[in-house]
C-alpha cells in the first residue's frame, strides 16, 4: 500500500517546480530502471512489483528505499500510459561547472530546444556518436522531465549535460581551438564542408531556429541540402532528424 | 454553432475505423491547411475561424462546405491540445496500385512502424529529400491517423504511399534493376557502401525491427556505426532518426 500523500508527492515530481524543490527526478520503463545500477546516479526510492527482474541482483542494486508494491498503486505513481514494473526515485545532480577548456572533437548546443521528445531523442543520439557532452541553453525544456528521461532511452545517464549561455562556451571555445558551428536553412552545405577540429555543433528552438543574438557568435553556417523540388515543397526538418543527419556528417568524416 | 451529431461525427475520425467507414480523415493546423488548396486532396468540409487566413484567396479553395464557427466550437473538434483556427475533412485517396517498374533513385519501405510520430516524420524527411515513393506493410500505423499527418507538416500531400508486402515489392525490383538496402545492427558500414543504383530502403519495427520473412527479401544489410563505448552504451537509435541519417547516405553521394 502507498499512502495518498506519497502518491501526490510522485505525481508532482512530474512538475518542474516541484523537482527543483525536492532535488529529484522521475525514472520510468524497466530496462531504464535497471540500468541504473551501474550508473552515477543516486536512487533515492525504487518502486517495484512482483514482475520486476533486477539486470544484476537486488543487492547490487543500490538504493535507500526498496518498496513492493502492487501493480495497482504502480499505476497510481507512474507518468506512463502503460506502465511497466517499476518507478524509480532519483537525486537531480548538481548543476556542472564548464571545463576549463574544451577537449571533445564534437559536443552539441541546444539553443532553446521546447519538445521533450526532441531533447531526449538528441540525448539517445549523442550516446550513440560518443559525443559526451551536451550543453543547453537556460531556456531548453529540464533535462529531468519525464518526457525527455523516457525518450533518452538511458542515455541521459551516459551523457554529461551543461546549462550555460552561448556566450560563456564561445569564450571556451576560443582558448580550445574548438569551431562553433550551427545549423541554419542557408548555411553551407554540409556535404562538402571539410568539418575539420573539434567543433561544436548549435541546434536551435522548434519554431524559430537559433535566436538572433546568438546567431552572433557562431563561426560556420551550416545546412542540410533540400532536395524537395516544386511550388509547395517541404519547408524544414524535425530539429531532431536534422541533429542526427548533422552529427552523423561529423562522425563520418 | 456546430451541431452535436458534427461534432460527434468529426471526433469519430480519429479512429481508423471511422475513417474507413466514411471514407474521410482530418487535417489541423492553419499553415497544413492552406497548403491543402495547391493539393490533389479533396478537402469535404472546411471548418475555420474568423482569425483564419487563406493562402490564396478564399474563392481559390477548394471545399464543398466552408463553415466559419467560433473558437469554441472548434475546440470542440479539435484533435489538438491548442487549436489554431481551422480544420479540414478531406477525402483518403484510393489505394494506389504499385506501379509496373521502379523508377525512383531512392524510397523507402516501412515494415511495421507503428509510432505515429515516427511514421509522420518519415514522410517529412522523404519530402525534403526528394524522396516521392514510401512503401508500408499492411501492419503499419494507418497512415491517416491525425498524429501522422500532424507530424508529416504536409509532406503528406507530396509523397505517394503504397500499402504492399515485401515480397510483391521485392518482384518489382527484380524487374526494375533496383537494389533492397534493410536497416540492421549488424549490417555493413553505411558510410563505406557504395550505394549505386537504384535501392529501397527498409526500416523496421520500433520494437522488434525486420521481421523475420522481410530480412529474406533483403539483398543488402547496412548499419549506422555505434560510436558509443564502454560497458553501458546506446543500443539503438530511434526509427525515424536511423532513417535520417540513412536517406541522407544515400542522398549524399
Amino acid at each position: 500500500m502507498i499512502s495518498k500523500n506519497t502518491i501526490k508527492r510522485l505525481n508532482s515530481l512530474s512538475q518542474k517546480k516541484y523537482r527543483a524543490k525536492e532535488n529529484l527526478f522521475l525514472v520510468e520503463g524497466d530496462k531504464m530502471v535497471s540500468e541504473l545500477a551501474g550508473s552515477d546516479i543516486v536512487v533515492k526510492e525504487l518502486y517495484i512489483t512482483s514482475d520486476f527482474e533486477f539486470r544484476d541482483t537486488k543487492s547490487n542494486f543500490h538504493a535507500e528505499q526498496i518498496h513492493s508494491i502492487e501493480r495497482s498503486d504502480l499505476k497510481k505513481i507512474s507518468q506512463l500510459k502503460t506502465p511497466q514494473n517499476s518507478l524509480a526515485v532519483c537525486q537531480i545532480l548538481s548543476q556542472k561547472e564548464l571545463p576549463d577548456k574544451l577537449d571533445e572533437p564534437l559536443s552539441v548546443y541546444s539553443d532553446g530546444i521546447q519538445d521533450p521528445g526532441n531533447l531526449g531523442t538528441i540525448i539517445r543520439l549523442c550516446d550513440w556518436f560518443g559525443i559526451k557532452q551536451l550543453f543547453c541553453s537556460k531556456d531548453t525544456v529540464d533535462l529531468y522531465s519525464p518526457k525527455v528521461i523516457q525518450a533518452s532511452m538511458g542515455s541521459f545517464m551516459r551523457l554529461n549535460v551543461y546549462e550555460t549561455d552561448l556566450k560563456a562556451l564561445k569564450e571556451l571555445t576560443e582558448v580550445s581551438d574548438t569551431t562553433i558551428y550551427g545549423a541554419f536553412m542557408d548555411g553551407a552545405n554540409i556535404y562538402t564542408e571539410s568539418l575539420a577540429g573539434k567543433s561544436i555543433l548549435v541546434v536551435g528552438n522548434e519554431g524559430n531556429g537559433i535566436r538572433e543574438a546568438s546567431k552572433l557568435l557562431i563561426d560556420k553556417k551550416i545546412s542540410i541540402p533540400n532536395f524537395s523540388a516544386g511550388n509547395s515543397k517541404a519547408e524544414s526538418l524535425n530539429v531532431s532528424m536534422a541533429t542526427a543527419i548533422l552529427c552523423s556528417e561529423f562522425k563520418r568524416r
